[in-house]
């Protein structure tokens, strides 16, 4: 309707998680009718971002430097590490405030019909750490679902290996949930996972 | 927490309409970890869309040509000028097919607090081509706000010196509507609205 230029943007926007046609319009139309400078700004953060963030050279998260802001911190605990699945559960665990020691991202979970095995996600690198750094307890905080654990399962097999105190986070019903509101699979998993007092 | 580099692309991306802190962030840490290829796209596609995009000559819609697609098509209907606020708005109608004719888009209202008046929004270009056209009638159907209402009486206002038909477009309960949830306004719209049958 407008010609290739902004139909080439609106598409290129679909490329957005969570944008669908019609907001990749609204988006398109936006920067155009009145906020090019905002538009220049992004075609500018895009290329620097998608040319100079790499990956810490010890935890694997996304970082502009050759070792990450907290892998660098000499205050944080070092003798724990703890394995997510994303730069995003590390915000989450961060903005938590509650652990203080290292991490590692797997940036994915082992999914052999994706053709990601334990080399994809980095599991070779992890395990060597266990040896030689002075690393005594994993966490293993990759998520709830079935390649989630199947990941954690066998990282907690191949750690078990390096002498370390292996894991995993607790999963049943959140804080401040009513069981009425709580979905039937977590349920289960609560009973099942249920501890004597 | 990720450094320069990604913050700054996380509040750039926070420019577009509809993303706020935490859709920005999942989108940056989505294109970083896996879709490098679509940053760069839509880098290159915002850096050529904000270069090249202009507007049409004749009904001021964003173009990247002299003349809009609709503008240059010989088969529309040249004697009617639908006057809308934003190039979407010009979408929806195509997209209803209803319309055959010609538009002039505003791109915005008049707005005097914001320093907005008819020159911004080319309400004189617009009356200059109701005298040199073939145009015999000018349909509003600017938004029935305050500031769309105001902008459609003023351009009636000096449309009709110019001896062509005003109309505007009608507005009440949408079709399927039922009255049980249509809001207030719109109702009363309606009722005033009324018309004999």
């Amino acid at each position: 309707m407008f010609g290739p230029v902004i139909d080439e943007l609106i598409s290129s926007l679909r490329g957005l998680p969570g944008v669908g046609p019609k907001s990749a319009q609204r988006m398109a139309l936006h920067l155009l009718e009145r906020r090019r400078d905002a538009a220049h700004r992004l075609a500018i953060s895009l290329k620097v971002a998608a040319e100079k963030i790499g990956r810490c050279r010890l935890c694997r998260t996304l970082t502009e430097t050759d070792l990450c802001i907290i892998c660098s911190d000499q205050k944080r605990e070092n003798f724990q590490l703890c394995v997510i699945e994303t730069p995003a559960d590390l915000l989450a665990i961060e903005h938590s405030g509650t652990y203080k020691g290292l991490y590692f991202v797997l940036l994915g979970h082992l999914s052999p019909i994706d053709g990601i095995g334990p080399e994809e996600i980095g599991i070779d690198q992890l395990v060597d750490r266990l040896s030689e750094d002075n690393i005594t307890e994993l966490i293993l905080a990759t998520n709830l679902t079935v390649e989630g654990e199947a990941t954690a399962h066998y990282i907690s097999v191949r750690a078990k290996d390096k002498g370390v105190i292996v894991s995993r986070i607790a999963h049943g019903v959140p804080m401040g949930g009513e069981l009425e509101y709580v979905d039937g699979s977590t349920l289960s998993h609560a009973f099942s996972s249920r501890k004597k007092i």
